[in-house]
């Protein structure tokens, strides 16, 4: 197989468990199955992750549901387990085969001197949502006795469960119930094996068999498994045996690639990097609700399985331009939460709609007060992510409006207008106005740059509330002309006649960021520049324990110039066009050795700037940390004593942007696309699929030329081609 | 003598150096003489603070200096030195005669069988500041030889020093030089015995004698010291003997206890911590410069030897009412710094003038970004005593208005009338307009409270701005019918009528402490009453470590209810009469459980409201908490990590106010006092003195009657009696 197609490892060790898992994902959409072995147990960091289904247990922070692990499989011999952890490994793979989707295993084992072989491979269906499917073969070079049994095993991996009750169990499946209410039903099929007898334990339901291998005579069987929950509609239905669900996934993921592949020239490491970036960002497209991606997908619990900015900022536009019906999925999951988020302003005594930091599926914020932990004292520390980040309601605001804007869809603003609206009544409430210097001020938030809390004027909270009371007005004018009678069920919705003017006073007297004269330098909030003026590694230096908290009041970089993560260099990035290359270029500069890169999300954002300040050898490195983030990165595990390990499908979409509108230079130009080059000096050619307002077109682009040129949606073309 | 006029102490233990030290000092508010014992070295905290010569060394704090000290005595028999730390005590007594401000030790000293009696009376003269005197003398009830030293000791006890270098050295005086150049000079002058030899190491400066003590027999001598700094004007001289210097001495200081003591009857524990409480303001009273009085008096170095709104709020009633001359030179000392407190708003960018939070000789700030040290990491926190901490422009402002209201003192008016418009121009450029709610606010202070740091609309610092805008007009009216001249001069000097208008709007809208309708509570800052409701006792078990602090972002009451000091219940106190009497009541009651009174100034106020709503019984413990606090009280030696140890004028002014002002219930009425009757249950009698506009009166209050007899000065009737 083109390796370029593939992720794997040949080797094993224990300490590889948590960062394989995230690794050698699959999904859906509906559900992640994290890359785990076929023996490994809750211990082992085994999850099927059900997007959109939380449930809280106790005080302790609500978290997604993860359903029953429907595929444990335990080989036995002599009444002793054959696995990685207990047994002589004689040669080990695990990989992902990106183009299929599917994720495979083959180990020999040393048993008491016969080599037993156990091969499996498993995907989760992109055909039916709720379908999972494993086909595991046993060889072994002598003749050998086993027992098998192939389980599914309630007991799950929580971070803070127990979540699941069992109601009903048979040896086939269950049904079972959150703390909240909801169920989760789980039932499964074997096929290429008989005359096993029943297994079920309080945590196993299956079936157990004893089996006699002979030399080279491989045993299988073949199980599929269908999870649904009480949120569903439907009931699925198994299909008729493996290879034919297998058929219906491959096809579908082949429709997907088909739109959404990029193939690089000239750079190996980059090709295999940025194609598993997408394979990520496909596994977590959601086709079947008005849901958004989790800040780390399905990977697992971390972040409250919440949805943050990731999705706007960073995920957006890879769906906007490849498959737009999800996009539209994940804008109208903000739409359809803009009463909690106008709940949430009120809660906090303002107007309009303030977004959730952690939204939740009903956009509930599941955002904590107390967010990290002192490693000093062992207290919980105030932290102000989900009452000082304002900027969330701007991203979704702009995010809005520019997909609305690239994919003319109108419902993008019919429905969308009553969000930007009250945001922008969110901004102009939350603001005071200081009088001698006659202009309007955002006071005591939280930027992206987590590390310095509580400042004023943040550079990029500032222009993102600008850019919202703008976009309420444009949008409103708009929606005037195109369609009075949503514009006054909207007016009737916000009470917009009202407000109007004070969005106007506020779009035109909000303090913004302004560039000094001659350094060109923009300051990220008031007072930066009277921090210590220290770089990165100084601040590192001055860390007593690893995994102590850098921001807070009184973390390591809180005094100083040293931040988190790109924040005016983002606030650049997004609004270049309202700012000097010599402004832009000078930020980047003062800027990047001053960030910690302490979040996932700032790599991409470096590197698309760089690329826009034509800088792409500055843009590379970047760029290839955001795409190798769970291949090879190495993340926080921790931050502050909270687990925060996972995938990062922001930096995944982020490689995206670096590649295709960095790179390849794809901007919007009024609805149509166009593209640049600005490639690294190795790659030759970079060609790719997008579609912008239903018209797809195949990107070119070499180190001097860049062309569009239409064609039918490339799906289609697949379909036929399997026709 | 008279118990009543006597603190004294029989018990000798190392653990009691430093608050012995604090307990038994004497001073003529030009210097401080710790009640140290005459063989004490540095290491035992011996100190002569100046009042006002401060200098940096190194990167440490800038602090005052102590001078030498003259009166190091040491005694040894066969080379061993006779000491409290050395030698066994038989017998020993340290006290302070009150009356005549004169501090005493005598302690008999087993000396190999031998008993050897030294017995030493000082003062700090209240005729010549700067006159120190001492009488030694020894006795012994056997036959015995011993040598005598009497030196200066030139190794000071400095808490960030050392401060001074000799520039010349004699047997009896020294000229020293501090790094910021100012000079000190000390000079000695002993008499009563003969043949000694002359004694001058690198640190000690004086003669030694060898001694055969005779039976029964005392031998004695007697020693002065002149002390003068580069910042004095003009040559003191010694006076001819120590009785003299005595008498002379005696005389001021019964000149003061005329003007000022009050007599309690029924209660002498209280009689006699009111009377160390008066002694010690009177030992601190400035008489020879415009300049306050620093936080910890003249105990030491602690805080930096600065100036704090203790002066203002709770020192300046006792002066007003027995000795306006010191009140003077204590407000001047703030109208002469205004300079620099417009220096720091404007260095802070905002008008007007920010009064120093530690204020040093010029109104320099002393004040450190970083003032607390965290017990868990042993890093430098953050803190906003400095930055935040804006109520200080008012207390002053308020401080000169009512003491110009009550001494009608016109050049108060004349002199202060800028202040109080700067101070107003300050709040003015530090608020806020917040649009939908019409009105200004003052957003990220720090109260009184310091525990919660950087809230929004303090209701004690909003309150004091108000007053402070509405005094500035008020003055402002004043001085133009009273002293065109003056006015047009503060005009020019402050560009007044420019910023009239706005003066007169953010008095009139900014937020101030509303009491809720039903519950009369008033919430300390915005969103206090949303934290979490526990009280003291709960909060103090959440301590990690006993000396960790309970304030900055992650401190055990930071996110509670729980309270340093008095905050709303101050506020309330200064403008009882903008508020209903269940106003005063309700919140005495809801904020008194909460407030763990970390701060000495906490207890006065708190006596002082209860006075106020006819509770003397809730008053009275509050009152003897501040009146005790430097005989018996347990004060926090330690916060955060820095020493605080000291004395507590404030609190001791508090306790005179607790019962001149609250139990007596003296009032102003348009410069006329009035008092009440409002004596706790077991007191049958007060009196007192006070002036008022150059009247002096007699106050006598029982149980039920009070009563105001003018009388002559009552210094002048004591100045005839000795005639």
């Amino acid at each position: 197989m083109d390796q370029m197609w593939q992720v794997a490892t040949t080797a094993w060790e224990p300490a590889a468990i948590v960062g394989n898992g995230n690794k050698f994902m699959i999904g859906n959409g509906y559900l992640g199955y994290r890359g785990t072995l076929d023996e490994f147990t809750a211990e082992d960091y085994v999850a099927v992750n059900l997007l959109g289904l939380y449930d809280q247990h106790g005080d302790a922070w609500r978290e997604p549901v993860n359903a029953p692990n429907p595929f444990f499989t335990q080989v036995q011999v002599a009444g002793q387990p054959v696995g990685v952890k207990t047994t002589p490994v004689l040669a080990h793979r695990q990989w992902l085969d990106l183009k299929q989707a599917v994720h495979h295993r083959k180990t020999t084992f040393d048993v008491g001197g016969a080599q037993l072989t156990v091969a499996s491979a498993r995907f989760a269906s992109g055909a039916d949502d709720h379908l999972l499917a494993q086909r595991v073969t046993l060889t072994c070079d002598q003749a050998l006795t086993i027992t098998l049994t192939s389980a599914i095993d309630l007991n799950v991996w929580d971070i803070n469960g127990p979540h699941l009750t069992p109601v009903t169990t048979t040896a086939t499946g269950a049904s079972l119930q959150t703390g909240e209410g909801d169920t989760v039903q789980i039932h499964t099929h074997i096929a290429g094996l008989s005359g096993g007898r029943q297994v079920t334990t309080p945590t196993l339901l299956g079936t157990k068999w004893t089996l006699s291998l002979q030399p080279g005579v491989p045993v299988a069987f073949e199980k599929m498994a269908l999870i649904t929950t009480s949120h569903d509609v439907g009931q699925p239905v198994f299909p008729p045996d493996y290879a034919t669900a297998l058929q219906a996934h491959s096809q579908a993921w082949q429709r997907r690639w088909a739109r959404s592949d990029v193939v690089i020239t000239g750079d190996e490491a980059a090709q295999q990097a940025l194609r598993y970036s997408i394979y990520q960002l496909l596994l977590l497209a959601p086709h079947h609700l008005e849901m958004s991606i989790p800040a780390r997908g399905l990977s697992g619990q971390t972040y409250k399985g919440a949805v943050f900015w990731d999705t706007e900022m960073f995920m957006l536009p890879f769906f906007n331009y490849t498959d737009p019906q999800v996009a539209s999925k994940l804008l109208h999951y903000r739409i359809k939460t803009l009463p909690a988020a106008r709940a949430k302003a009120q809660r906090y005594g303002y107007d309009g709609a303030f977004y959730a930091w952690e939204s939740q599926e009903d956009g509930r914020d599941g955002v904590s007060d107390y967010n990290v932990t002192d490693v000093f004292s062992g207290r919980p520390m105030r932290t102000y992510f989900g009452d000082k980040q304002i900027h969330i309601s701007g991203d979704i605001a702009l995010a809005l409006w520019r997909s609305y804007q690239q994919t003319g869809d109108e419902a993008l603003l019919t429905d969308g207008a009553a969000v930007i609206v009250e945001s922008a009544k969110f901004y102009y409430s939350y603001s005071y106005w200081k009088p001698d210097k006659k202009r309007f001020e955002l006071l005591d938030v939280l930027g992206p740059d987590e590390y310095h809390e509580r400042v004023n004027n943040n550079a990029y909270t500032n222009k993102l509330a600008q850019e919202t009371a703008k976009l309420a007005l444009t949008a409103m004018a708009r929606l005037a002309t195109v369609d009075p009678q949503a514009y006054a069920a909207v007016c009737a919705q916000t009470d917009y006649p009202q407000w109007q003017a004070r969005i106007e006073a506020f779009a035109a007297q909000l303090k913004v960021p302004t560039p000094a004269a001659k350094t060109h330098l923009i300051a990220q909030f008031d007072d930066y520049f009277g921090l210590e003026d220290v770089l990165v590694p100084a601040v590192r230096e001055r860390l007593l324990k690893p995994n102590e908290y850098w921001g807070g009041a009184y973390g390591v970089a809180a005094d100083t110039q040293v931040i988190k993560q790109a924040d005016v260099v983002f606030m650049l990035q997004l609004f270049a066009q309202d700012y000097t290359i010599e402004t832009l270029a000078a930020n980047w500069r003062y800027y990047e050795p001053r960030t910690e890169h302490g979040s996932s999300l700032s790599a991409s954002v470096y590197a698309l700037l760089a690329t826009q300040i034509g800088a792409s050898d500055w843009a590379y490195p970047y760029f290839m940390k955001s795409a190798t983030v769970d291949l090879t990165g190495e993340t926080k595990q921790f931050a502050g004593g909270v687990y925060i390990g996972g995938t990062h499908p922001a930096a995944n979409a982020g490689a995206w942007q670096a590649v295709v509108q960095g790179f390849c230079g794809l901007t919007d130009d009024h609805g149509k696309p166009q593209v640049h080059a600005r490639l690294p000096q190795e790659w030759t050619q970079v060609s790719f699929c997008l579609q912008q307002r239903g018209q797809w077109y195949r990107a070119l682009v070499t180190q001097k030329t860049a062309t569009l040129t239409p064609i039918a949606d490339p799906a289609q073309e697949e379909d036929h081609g399997h026709a």
